[in-house]
């Protein structure tokens, strides 16, 4: 697969991987793209336009054998092999990140967690200890960490990120509340919660507007 | 202003409140579109589209007057006025979001958190002390709340939903990895950090195919 794949589709994608797994874990071994896309709330002609690339594992009177289709959209999303990151900043949220297990269940392992402030440096976290940012570069080397889970302050986010991108990490996930600037080598993905309060309240007065 | 804009253009409004109060904080009181755009990587052809609507605002020679701006953006996006939040479900991402600075510095107070975890009730988090779901409808009466952070595990999540949404709750943000299912009255606004990790994936991906 080449680019030109919309955001809004791998994250279909996304969900649909998801929505399998958990049939699977039920038992369920095969489904129809109808009540896939009915499960997930995704309309049948998206899915049935989603998986027009997957027409070849959809099996007469039978749909898609589970597994199979789960198998193939994890190598479309680059899910089919174990990423390793590491959570930059340990604050309240980076702290609550090295425990959220919706990575681990996702194929995405924490492996290393850092952070700047000696009085956080040294404690240990749902079973990972805090190190000196000043190791990051050694240790994402030794452990082999491609991706980077950035939680500092919006005040710190530029300098911090322009160091694991001399670090070689291939991939920032940002939490931090600023625009980064980062080389081509570097894929970014910005979670920005105020934002998405700030869409919600914006729905909440149009709907008051409305109503 | 009625429906109609679409969501990343609200996002947009949102980086350019947080611009124009980073700058006024130290001390700049008039901009330009293309230094505002300059600042938050966003082009100026896309500035002067987005402000369209502000022109009357605009001041030869001068360009915006930034608390001006900054004024009626807020009244765009409906954060011209105070908000009370909930959080619901006191797990570790929970625990850090009633920690997370970034709600009140946009207006948006958390005044109650709720967990049915007996382990958890009770404790004080932040300043907040975890109540019993059970007293959710009374809480949010007395307190006034309109929204509702909802980070319960994905099993939990819809059970929850309904009871938030026949409390009277107008929008709720979604950490839970779930589709759910509201009536028209509740805004929904959905924050999926597996899915955001797995379009980080995908762009590496993508781009080591490219390399």
């Amino acid at each position: 697969m080449k680019g030109g794949h919309s955001k809004a589709m791998i994250a279909r994608m996304s969900r649909y991987l998801r929505g399998l797994e958990r049939i699977m874990s039920g038992g369920t071994t095969t489904i129809n793209s109808k009540a896939l896309g009915e499960m997930l709330g995704i309309s049948d002609s998206q899915v049935r336009k989603d998986f027009a690339m997957f027409n070849r594992l959809g099996h007469a009177g039978i749909g898609y054998r589970c597994e199979e289709l789960a198998e193939v959209i994890r190598q479309t999303l680059g899910m089919n092999q174990v990423w390793s990151a590491a959570i930059v900043g340990c604050g309240n949220l980076g702290q609550a990140l090295i425990g959220y297990r919706g990575f681990r269940q996702r194929g995405i392992t924490i492996e290393a967690a850092f952070d700047e402030n000696p009085a956080v440096i040294g404690t240990t976290i749902h079973g990972l200890t805090i190190q000196d940012f000043g190791q990051f570069a050694a240790t994402i080397q030794e452990l082999e960490i491609q991706l980077a889970i950035l939680s500092v302050p919006a005040a710190a986010a530029q300098k911090t990120a322009d160091v694991l991108a001399n670090c070689g990490i291939l991939g920032i996930l940002n939490f931090a509340p600023v625009n980064l600037n980062l080389p081509d080598s570097v894929s970014l993905s910005n979670v920005d919660l105020t934002i998405e309060l700030e869409q919600l309240v914006f729905a909440v007065v149009q709907k008051q507007k409305v109503d």
